[in-house]
């Protein structure tokens, strides 16, 4: 596939950058009105999960939804705040659960405030999002959000079923990808279109475009939690294989291993998985399968499938909207953190 | 004050017994639909959660506020759940965050499951309470749920903040119980009216009698936990003392006793709470300058505004629900579990 990024990536750049101020002042604005009476340590505890360099990919896909759709709301940044809000909600809490010291690059909620503070931030920050969702986005988009919310759980259930089980199909893995992560992504542009009064065809183009969008940015989260350099992305690198976590470029590796490979990785998820040679060992094997190169393939393809999904908008979407989705999806392939 | 519970208990408790029992059909006809297709593990979770013998206050008092307000509409029903499962939630994370071994005579789900796990179900049904209420209480009903949720949490902030800190005033408890407790209860009364298409008058009526209600919930329940018997509450007896909590009988206690018995006190929170006697060297200080009797009055008188609250139904509201909403405040008074 030819790379989807645009040849000039300034436009692309700056349109990025003025949105995630544009969002972050929202969440702001809506911080100062929602926690005007609250405790002050509420307030720093939550300002230290929002403000700690998220990409704010989220909000983004909410607002270009309403605008390829038509829509020139400002109202769309406090709805695009309630995304990011429940985003960040399920990383503390997600943090928490895998006991996690660091994320981007920084302690964790849960490591700097201590596990009972991160549990109720994280609580928080989801009903804020319920909030937001509902007064902005109305009462479709509410029960597409908490579905998605609900959706997010059953994944982390299913990815807990299959801790350390070398023997999780291709299915299953997208399963647990589609749930986990790809949900969110998918109704956060389905409740941007729904925002901006989109008919049913546009705003199923655009779920389509968040779902495959979603897989792929889970697959190459993946592949980057093998490849990645810790310094950018801010994650110790190797750290699913820690946690007992078996993605695509494994399960690749095994469909086409020999009994030696196989056994071999077998034994290393059943050993002890934080010995530091262990995902080195695990790495190499992948590498030499095409598991990473196979994996990268498929986001690949998603991607695509994204893009074409947008397809019904490049004779009467908005054109700047249309090419930044595009050039969105050409950053979640090239992406490095 | 006199007892507020009708002299013949048979009518109330046929009336809360069948409701209890419709709530709980709502809430299985509700999963069956909403966990349709998710892991079996978060299905036996989320039931072993909601299914232990919950009391079912909240979804009562949502039923008979609609129906004082005239609405014979079942939907209330399945709104009415919604309350039982964010009041689930909430317990199932503040189990988390108090390390709990037990909840109402069981395993609490932390300890039965795992903690991971009691995060992602509370979070499921924190989840799905905002979609219940969002579909069939709408915008307005959703925005006054979500504010007490998020005050809910606020509530906790203030709580860890007094941790055995013996000059937290009666002003300060005040305010955490209204958030911790009163504001649930409250917004579940208002719901209940304002899903009933009730006027402005009523729908304040019935906030007053939750609020006041709620507070004198949680200072029953902070009377329980010094006075209750283990077996009937599910819980061990002095459980907020080892946790810290200054509750109204202590803060009533502290303000009239004596130079020598208010350093006891401040030394027994200051030392190891753990220990057998403390608790009951606490109770008995208490118990000698009618620390609980006082809290009891207040208690009382809370539930007196309450009632009072309820006048302006006696004339044109349904008669039967008035009867039942003072009936469960005298129920309030004089519950020992």
């Amino acid at each position: 596939m030819k790379n989807i990024l645009p040849a000039d990536l300034t436009p692309f750049l700056d349109f990025v950058s003025h949105e995630a101020e544009a969002v972050e002042s929202a969440m702001h604005e809506d911080l100062a009105e929602a926690l005007r009476d609250n405790d002050p340590f509420l307030v720093e505890v939550i300002e230290y999960a929002l403000f700690g360099g998220g990409k704010r990919i989220r909000p983004l896909l909410a607002i270009l939804a309403a605008r390829i759709c038509g829509s020139r709301d400002t109202r769309i940044y406090r709805l695009a705040a309630g995304f990011e809000y429940l985003h960040v909600a399920t990383l503390v809490h997600d943090d928490v659960i895998d006991n996690a010291l660091e994320r981007r690059g920084r302690l964790s909620v849960g490591q700097k405030y201590g596990m009972p503070v991160a549990i109720l931030a994280g609580d928080w920050l989801h009903a804020r999002s319920m909030f937001l969702v509902g007064r902005y986005g109305g009462r479709d988009s509410l029960e597409v959000f908490c579905r998605s919310t609900a959706g997010m759980v059953d994944g982390e259930f299913l990815q807990l079923r299959y801790v350390a089980d070398c023997g999780v199909t291709e299915k299953q893995y997208f399963d647990v990808i589609h749930r986990k992560t790809a949900l969110l992504i998918e109704s956060t542009c389905e409740i941007g279109a729904l925002f901006a009064g989109a008919d049913r065809q546009q705003c199923q183009a655009l779920a389509v475009y968040g779902h495959k969008l979603g897989k792929a940015f889970q697959v190459i989260d993946d592949l980057l939690d093998y490849q990645g350099n810790a310094q950018s992305t801010g994650k110790k690198t190797g750290n699913d294989f820690v946690e007992g976590k078996v993605t695509l470029p494994l399960i690749r590796t095994l469909a086409c291993a020999d009994e030696h490979n196989s056994k071999m990785i077998t034994a290393l998820f059943a050993g002890d998985r934080t010995k530091a040679d262990a995902v080195v060992r695990i790495a190499k094997i992948i590498e030499e399968h095409g598991g990473f190169s196979s994996a990268r393939e498929t986001a690949e393809s998603l991607v695509h499938d994204a893009v074409t999904a947008l397809d019904i908008f490049s004779g009467n979407g908005d054109r700047e909207s249309l090419s930044i989705l595009r050039g969105l999806a050409g950053y979640v392939l090239n992406r490095d953190r």
